[in-house]
């Protein structure tokens, strides 16, 4: 392989690719797609439509399969880091494999809690195979969730703050100025504390089973926790993302 | 004006716009460009060139100017709160002119410290003017900066904070995780104490004139405060943004 494109492709919404990431997905001679289990079946459908939509080179579709990963370990940052040297270890031999311009299509944009670029970085640092590589970024989730709610993510001249449901759960009193919490699989908003903080919730964002909620946390909490549990139920997976704000 | 469509245009790269926006401005019969003072003829030439490139049907561009603002007030947020008072006004008289279809198109996202959305919430609550509005996401210059450096904003699974220049300025010790620096007109990162703090720095993103500087803080400050006073000299502005992290 030549050279390797990591592209945002945004949130969900097919439209929401970028020019740049069209005419880097039509530079493509092969696109690797990375599957998830559950997600797979849709998130792969959305991908594909967008290549049909844009791409009008020849391509080929590689599906890399995940290994199997821990979610509740004991030792997290172990974990990943077992799991992401598998995963370079699959990515390395697929990569080798290509005679031109691979590309990897990334939801929301690579730089936000997005393992691909540390993949990739770590397939150059293992020296078997070597190749040039770029990045084009893409609409985030963040982006996607303040855009169909009409807010803004930071009060005036303060600062956002952006963290992980497991953090969140560690010390759920502290959301430092406005914050927006990703990857939030246990509703972890209910452990807030307070009457005073608000919530901007999403779902599927930017697809047609896009749900928003928002309002007064303590109004709308349970809302989301009914609504979280039906849809995740009915998909078999949810991505979803929320602000929090003290007033 | 029946409806306003607030739409994100990316970082500076005309190929940043994504094929939402250019469907949505589509749709627009008048577009609102704002001028600010020196970044004007540059910026307002960028717009120019992506609606040029992408608008197929009629339209009209209508500049407002800014009413002029002391940007080293001691009195912040009342000064701020004044300004945006006194552009509510302005919109309202051009938003009440136009018969059809409005849009805004916002350098990078509408919620990342930009005032089109408070500006627009204030024009409906004034209560002259109605219409719907909504909002399309775009690429952020925080995408765009960490794309350009192949970087990962977050350590795996931690917090992200995004803050401004005056913000870090009270406290520049205080850089808690990964720390995004937007709006910083006084390179301030020259304040934040230590060896062991990385910076990713990157002006004009994603334009013919961007510039990328990164590396242990201490070793490239000055090469960052020079350059940054070269070109702000050369172009009349300049418009960065950089990463700091703790080792």
């Amino acid at each position: 392989m030549r050279e390797l494109l990591v592209i945002g492709i945004g949130a969900g919404d097919p439209d929401q690719v970028t020019v740049q990431a069209v005419k880097a997905m039509n530079r493509a001679d092969v696109f690797f797609v990375l599957g998830k289990g559950a997600e797979k079946d849709d998130l792969v459908a959305v991908r594909t439509g967008i290549l049909a939509e844009h791409v009008r080179r020849p391509h080929r579709i590689v599906e890399i399969a995940d290994p199997p990963r821990n979610r509740t370990p004991d030792d997290y940052e172990g974990v990943v880091d077992d799991w992401h040297e598998r995963r370079a270890a699959r990515f390395e031999e697929h990569f080798g494999a290509v005679d031109g311009v691979g590309a990897i299509l990334v939801w929301g944009d690579p730089s936000l809690y997005d393992s691909t670029l540390r993949i990739v970085e770590r397939v150059l640092a293992r020296g078997r195979v070597a190749f040039e590589y770029s990045v084009v970024p893409g609409v985030t989730s963040v982006q996607s969730l303040a855009a169909q709610h009409r807010t803004v993510l930071n009060r005036i001249g303060e600062p956002i703050h952006v963290t992980t449901g497991r953090r969140l759960a560690a010390d759920p009193a502290q959301i430092p100025d406005s914050t927006v919490v990703m990857l939030d699989a246990h509703c972890t908003f209910t452990q807030v504390p307070g009457d005073d903080v608000d919530i901007w919730w999403g779902a599927y964002l930017g697809t047609p089973d896009e749900v928003l909620v928002s309002g007064n946390l303590r109004d709308v909490e349970d809302e989301i926790v009914r609504l979280r549990g039906e849809l995740r139920e009915r998909k078999g997976w949810i991505m979803d993302t929320y602000l929090l704000r003290r007033r």
